[in-house]
């Protein structure tokens, strides 16, 4: 059960101008799951991306990032679970083309407008003639509201399917904006996370479009961890159709902030929906640490307390063992920390409780404040570094006995 | 239970000329437990330590550091459990001080001789009248053939007592190490281990020592991981007390190898005890990186594979989802890694299979060969980075259930 979250209703979902979902059952590694998804774009749709930094990234990762490399507009996004399609070699590679390739036949377009992507089980070949197999079944169901159906076809061992949606009015204009997310765990985004796709029917020039991806990736994906485990196969795509004809030629133009606030906002949901729904998750944890002479410093502190696997247990258990944080912030690896500056606090629901500061306990603390709050299943904890005024955050979940049962099973 | 561990019987650790060792119940947090250890070491014992980077360390752990860099001879050791003494600032300094003191009074030495160290719960005091109040039963109980007792009595989440001994015969003159050390948890030493005292009744110079402690160190704590959390009270200490009559002036010693490999040993074996005994620990897992640039980036590898939680779940699993340590290798950090270079093997026992090659599934590699391997309680992951000559080894152990259950219930 996912930590405060819930699929929305398909209704809640808007369409996009321009974009049509499509599910089907290809069989990739088990039957009688939809596990292959097919989005289509009007013509002249352009994307931009942001993908693992895993040095073993996966086969469909590397198409991806050269058909948008190859500055073409991109017509089809193609995915499938089962199989990550990741250490597979060049088998792999070839199986990626091939897919885009029978993709671009059917939808008349070049194989480079098509971006592949995969996820599931590492290290074992895609049965790549069953993929292609499927798609006309996918193609057949393409529909423009088919959000709610694509959410749930991507999902491996996510428990509830991920999706956000926004729609704003500008200058009387309707801009949409609606993705979808998978993952649940080997979550640590290194630029992006498992699968995340969000479409608008605005349209940008490619620079702003790149620049949106990396801004609404930076705010959202790459600020949660499940495991700590960077994925080889993270990718989080924006797609701008252009169909709603309103169109941002430049930071300047009055629409960027509207649109790029949007879709930051959904970037964000979907991100903390993987985190919610973390594998084994109880809790739903906010880490964020102020006073940093820079944001990568906050970053590091935040990282250490959101990976350790004692603070996130405690955490599971509801027990204030809060010297676990502290000592998480004195590994993270700032060298010239002073842990006589440094200041914590938990919190939950509008309280928060002053836990250390000068080295210690604070004086204040009672440990009855620190168990209250540890009940809660949305937790904050702050940090102040006391050295600058730098901050971040990092949204994670706690560590239970059904994170190592999923993670034990899986395969199985 | 320890992954094939346990405590080298009484008569097995061999005592150390000019070392008694005395415990006694102090009543720290719990009672009817030996929680406090009293070691001492003839006049003219030399000590040298490395202690945790964890930028929060504990009391003790400062207050070492200075009476180390007194340059003083050290003539007792004061350890208890049950309450770390760490995120205690100044109230916890003047804990540990008169501890030293006290000690220091009863035995006749200066405070400056006596090295304080604790380990237990984070962020709660140290009741330092009820350690003072147990010093005169340890002290009574000063014995050289302790060392079973003294082991015992720092356990904390440990399930058995650690201490390994070794005794060599050098021109005649017989000289004995024997060491104890204590972790099971918030294990990933930088430095050092939880705790690990290693004691020699060779005679050093304090160059020489301070050497020795860091061979010792590099080459056995600081290859170990449980849970990748840095200790805030990690310490290793070697006390030199010469009362053997061989004494080691320089490098140029005949004696200097082998006291030195026997030190490497004995720390090596007490490093992967606590490994054998991780937290829920069922699998003793080697890690062998080879073919780096540099050991920096082999252990960066090692440890990449050493801590994911999703790894040590599929060895928990006996589930060779051997795509999982793909994934750490290319997350590591090695920037211009080429996944093409890469080789896994998996092994145990004398067997060892190739698992990967050529950025993907071994041709020969066999499903059923990783299945009977993951089934062992030791195995071996052996990676060949591809690109040089480094090598570095890292011991870890798999991701239990139990660890869980262990630290959601640890201070209840």
């Amino acid at each position: 059960m996912p930590v405060n979250y819930a699929t929305p209703a398909p209704e809640a979902l808007f369409p996009v101008a321009g974009v049509r979902l499509g599910t089907a059952e290809a069989g990739i590694r088990k039957k009688n799951r939809r596990d292959l998804t097919l989005i289509e774009f009007a013509a002249g749709s352009r994307a931009a991306g942001v993908f693992t930094q895993n040095r073993c990234c996966a086969a469909p990762v590397t198409l991806c990032r050269e058909h948008l490399a190859s500055d073409s507009s991109i017509r089809a996004l193609v995915i499938n679970t089962g199989i990550a399609n990741a250490a597979t070699g060049e088998q792999g590679m070839r199986a990626a083309r091939d897919t885009c390739a029978e993709v671009a036949r059917m939808m008349g377009c070049e194989a480079s407008e098509v971006l592949p992507f995969s996820t599931g089980v590492i290290l074992e070949h895609l049965p790549v003639e069953r993929l292609i197999a499927g798609l006309p079944a996918a193609q057949a169901d393409l529909a423009a509201d088919h959000w709610h159906a694509a959410a749930h076809a991507i999902m491996t061992t996510d428990t509830v399917a991920k999706a956000a949606s926004r729609r704003i009015t500008l200058d009387g204009k309707s801009v949409t904006i609606t993705g979808i997310s998978k993952g649940a765990g080997m979550i640590r985004p290194n630029m992006a996370t498992m699968l995340g796709f969000v479409a608008t029917d605005a349209g940008l020039s490619p620079e702003l479009l790149q620049k949106l991806a990396k801004t609404a990736a930076d705010a959202s994906f790459n600020c949660i961890t499940v495991d700590g485990d960077t994925s080889t196969n993270d990718s989080f795509v924006v797609i701008a159709s252009g169909a709603s004809g309103c169109i941002i030629d430049s930071e300047s133009s009055p629409y960027w902030p509207p649109v790029r606030d949007a879709v930051v906002a959904v970037a964000q949901e979907l991100a903390q929906a993987i985190v919610r729904d973390g594998e084994g998750a109880t809790k739903f944890i906010t880490v964020a640490v102020e006073g940093g002479r820079s944001v990568e410093e906050c970053r590091l502190v935040a990282y250490a307390i959101g990976h350790s696997p004692l603070v996130k247990t405690a955490f599971f258990a509801s027990d204030p063992n809060l010297g676990r944080i502290l000592a998480a912030i004195g590994y993270a690896g700032i060298a010239d920390l002073d842990a006589a500056g440094v200041r914590v606090w938990l919190g939950s629901g509008g309280e928060e409780v002053l836990v250390s500061e000068s080295g210690g306990r604070a004086g204040s603390y009672r440990e009855d404040d620190g168990s209250r709050i540890m009940q809660a299943a949305e937790i904050g904890v702050r940090v102040d570094l006391g050295r600058g005024t730098a901050r971040a955050t990092v949204w994670t979940c706690d560590l239970s006995y059904d994170y190592v049962k999923i993670n034990a099973d899986y395969r199985s």
